[in-house]
């Protein structure tokens, strides 16, 4: 098993989820409702904590929850962390190993918050420490690089924020996620030989906005573990200024920008780009317009709705960033200077 | 008045800060107390943003309040805002101009929380949407790229920590920033020879914990706009695990190294980028066993207290990357693609 069978696997692994998943995830959502939160807490590092960011759109914009991101420092080195009244604490982590986070959730436990970890291992020290533990079930990821454990995150939190606003229209949309998903596996051939354009980019910029803000933030961060380029991920609404200073011709700009309510920004952000600064376009999109900027447009199923594009936005960029790794003659299992588990303090 | 004057302007802006503002800070705070919040809900882009991220581990720790940092485009494009009882809603702007912060903090005041604006202009839309407003009286500012408006804006978010928690201590220590500023100017004869080691940089990381992480922020923006290298901030916590992989020999690290809580996490992380990675370091720091490590050590006054090594040490990070840009041939007074006020959706 190795990196591109674990990309190939994230319909099956879906399709469970979708099936084992939902009973326990309504226990949790039962659970939380007892006692009711003026915010979330969230813990979570690297591709977790993009998974959190995804939380965050939704859980904001259908549960009406604003969500504060953990400073685990403040927790650990500085030994002084906050109040946590009103809020459910969320800790988040494929392995659910880090000492860090478990220091996190096991204060806010401490002070009688209600505590959830979403994690692969559910025997895991951080799943232990947690009122609730929710299963991505995504199975054993060897990969050092996430891919199946971020996509089986991200459902568990949509799953999360469907049970909670019981929105039957919602859990009915995901269901066709794994054919979705199926339907952009497709696009292994064409990306195979987009990604050879950019066998020497050593630097480039990931956009996104709303949902698809992780999108960004998960996209970078492949494209350095696996690529070794400096890729940075922005808000299209903060690139505009003052990172945008940084695009001379040529410079290249992958972006999500699926139909629904950031389209127009951000494709204005994008032509803009593409006319005054000559910058290089990568685009994930669903519509001929935002499409037709790009020197390497890159089609999503058309169906999908915004706020579950990300879950199908990601496994495209999974497979742009597995062969600009092979282009560039890097090693897809080992990147250099990794290890699966996070052990910060 | 250009860049450089307004870098030098520092000491005498926090100097007429501390005098005049202390009574108004004061006020605000005591406003604030007689609604008690569960947490901060903060609103701000670009080097604001980088502010909020200093208040939000000062408040987090000084005050026990979690920060929420705000979606704007959940209240604007998709027009779906959270829930904000329980929340002090806090929004910080140089200009008070952007229509995105408005329509956040409008809406903040219509469910009822109470909101203070943080800002350059106590005329602006921004100020007038807040029921609170604190002045950070920095005077006009000319250069696109913000110095002097993000040091005041530091110290008052400092001062109303103070202020909240009426700490003497805390008080007294902050009388002394302007003469540490003053301290850390004189580095700029050495920071102008040093700088010229760089003039073909192109991409960078820079480095930050906890208070500090706020620095790495607010001086990879200050890179980007002004010397158009791809500079990329990291919390050392973060870095370690994943983006590390694009540490090849030689590539630079930028990294902010105070005494404190976090310097031995951070030291180790440098040690390792030195030894193992060959990376070249630019370290700002207080202690010979920091600054060792570095090609180009940058050394701060050495008592400044951790919690208030940020207003210092970003005047540092300001020099270095003012003589840059100058290093490079680009102009410090008109970035290009860039304007001085936000205006995002």
């Amino acid at each position: 098993m190795g990196l591109r069978d674990e990309i190939f696997e994230q319909p099956a692994v879906l399709r469970r989820l979708l099936r084992d998943g939902e009973a326990p995830v309504r226990a949790v959502a039962a659970a939380l409702k007892k006692t009711p939160a003026q915010y979330v807490f969230l813990v979570a590092r690297g591709t977790s904590d993009h998974a959190g960011l995804y939380g965050k759109y939704l859980w904001g914009m259908h549960e009406g929850l604003p969500t504060a991101l953990a400073t685990p420092s403040t927790f650990t080195l500085y030994e002084r962390p906050p109040r946590l009244e009103g809020a459910w604490v969320i800790g988040i982590s494929q392995s659910g190993q880090s000492p860090d986070l478990i220091t996190v959730v096991e204060e806010a436990h401490r002070q009688g918050a209600p505590t959830v970890t979403i994690t692969n291992d559910p025997s895991s020290p951080l799943a232990k420490a947690a009122d609730l533990v929710i299963d991505v079930m995504a199975g054993s990821e060897l990969a050092v690089a996430a891919t199946k454990s971020y996509t089986a995150q991200l459902l568990s939190i949509a799953m999360l924020s469907v049970a909670l606003s019981e929105d039957e229209e919602r859990r009915e949309a995901m269901q066709q996620l794994p054919e979705w998903i199926e339907e952009t596996l497709k696009l292994d051939g064409p990306l195979g030989q987009a990604a050879q354009r950019y066998r020497y980019l050593d630097q480039c910029v990931v956009l996104g906005r709303g949902y698809n803000y992780a999108t960004a933030f998960e996209w970078s961060l492949k494209m350095k573990e696996l690529t070794y380029t400096m890729a940075t991920p922005y808000s299209s609404a903060d690139f505009r200024h003052g990172p945008i200073a940084v695009v001379a011709p040529g410079f290249p700009v992958l972006a999500v920008a699926p139909r629904g309510k950031v389209h127009d920004e951000i494709v204005e952000l994008l032509t803009r780009l593409k006319n005054e600064h000559r910058a290089e376009l990568v685009v994930l999109a669903q519509d001929e317009e935002a499409l037709a900027l790009a020197e390497t447009p890159v089609p999503l199923p058309s169906d999908v709705p915004e706020w579950l594009t990300p879950l199908v936005a990601i496994v495209a960029a999974q497979l742009f960033t597995y062969h600009l790794t092979r282009a560039k003659g890097f090693d897809t299992e080992q990147p250099r200077g990794l290890s699966k588990v996070t052990k910060s303090r």
